[in-house]
């Protein structure tokens, strides 16, 4: 099996550039949010009182393209397959390479991500609706607030699995275990007690199959993160393009420790 | 019984300048470290950086003396019994309100205490034995490095508890599900693998006994962040008193989730 250095290569000679889903099965992919140095503070003060939407792995130091810890020697400007970048809250384009663009006052943020407790579910036989039905996993805008910080502010995204009763129990205890990546469920069941008017209508991502007897589950999203700094339409940001994420060194597993 | 926020109300009116070990018992007791908002992102990556040594509880808003999540209400100028001020690295002396030093650039962290998990370790018999012998926990700088952040850098700061074979396991497993409040022991059994020397002289705090057949069990320490801290010399911080911490409105039960 390909090493995640080593998909990591291919990725920055230009070799990949498509989305990173099933790539290096086990280890974690992460989420990329590149800010300039004057909102850096109020982000990471964000992730600190919104740990759950917002589980941080590792900060870069600012101006530096190389991460020491999920993927020592990675360059953050290459080794993603896909960025886009951001003026004033408004994408500008998309690149497989951002080096050109790199300035000494950014901080790369990098963000656990789903994929990692999917992929723990699966291990553990509890189904996992989107990826049975080859869809994007239903994402929704809530009624519960983040914690504002700064000039960050805005309401909870979650993702949803829909499960049938008997595997309700055990994907609380398997997420649970992982507060990094999200960790357990924000809400089991009615759609509505958490402001979701149609759970067929999701803000983001796809609609998926929800079988008779079957009760959704939500768990804190990733994307609140991104929804909240879009917001506050910064001058400059660069995030990863959806589904083309950094492949880390981390294993799954180890993300519980 | 008292509720944490009638003692902090007691506390503010000068009725309780002592320390607060076993004050509203079952709730979480906090650190403290004040510092300017230039000092707050290195600070605060820091604490991202080495959440064990440095879990973070709270972080409040620039400038704003009162706490909304751990301690609604509390004024973090007066509800702690008592407060040091630091210039330069240097103390310049002890108050037990420290409203007239206020500035509109001040940050609060309120950091995770070992009270919080000595607390369950006891609920779940297992010996503390410097609360045995009415001393105060045995503190070592070990060769460990943080990870460096900014201005902040060192080597982390551990506590230590004897503890019979029997109940090491155990002791693991109460801590480990605490993580908000330093989690489980970074080491257990030989002082030189962590670089410490002499096992009878700790670097702060108090020796304590060591049966036959007992294992030194080594945990990170709220001392870590302060040692860093202070090692960079700031022009102005305030931290609390030690033994003087805020009582916290949060059950240590709570902390687990």
């Amino acid at each position: 099996m390909m090493k995640p250095s080593e998909f990591r290569q291919i990725v920055r000679e230009g070799g990949h550039t498509g989305p990173t889903a099933g790539i290096c099965p086990g280890y974690a992919q992460a989420n990329l949010v590149i800010l300039p140095r004057e909102l850096a503070y109020d982000f990471l003060l964000f992730a600190q009182r919104n740990p759950k939407s917002c589980p941080i792995l590792e900060v870069s130091d600012t101006g530096s393209r190389y991460l020491k810890e999920i993927a020592p020697g990675a360059d953050i400007a290459k080794d993603i397959p896909r960025y886009r970048i951001y003026e004033h809250g408004v994408m500008t384009g998309e690149y497989t390479d951002v080096s050109a663009f790199w300035r000494d006052d950014l901080v790369s943020f990098l963000i656990g991500c789903s994929f990692s407790f999917e992929g723990e579910l699966m291990e553990a036989d509890v189904s996992v609706r989107h990826i049975e039905e080859g869809r994007n996993v239903p994402m929704y805008i809530t009624n519960i607030p983040c914690q504002p910080a700064g000039v960050f502010q805005g309401n909870m995204v979650v993702s949803m699995r829909p499960l049938p009763y008997d595997q309700i129990v055990k994907s609380v205890l398997v997420t649970g275990s992982m507060p990094k990546v999200h960790g357990a469920p924000v809400h089991i069941g009615e759609p509505a007690a958490i402001g979701i008017r149609d759970i067929h209508t999701p803000d983001f991502g796809d609609s998926v199959t929800i079988r008779p007897g079957e009760v959704p589950v939500f768990w804190p999203c990733g994307v609140t993160p991104q929804a909240v700094l879009m917001a506050s339409k910064p001058a400059f940001a660069i995030t990863h393009a959806p589904g083309h994420m950094l492949v880390t060194d981390v294993k799954n597993v180890n993300l519980k420790y």
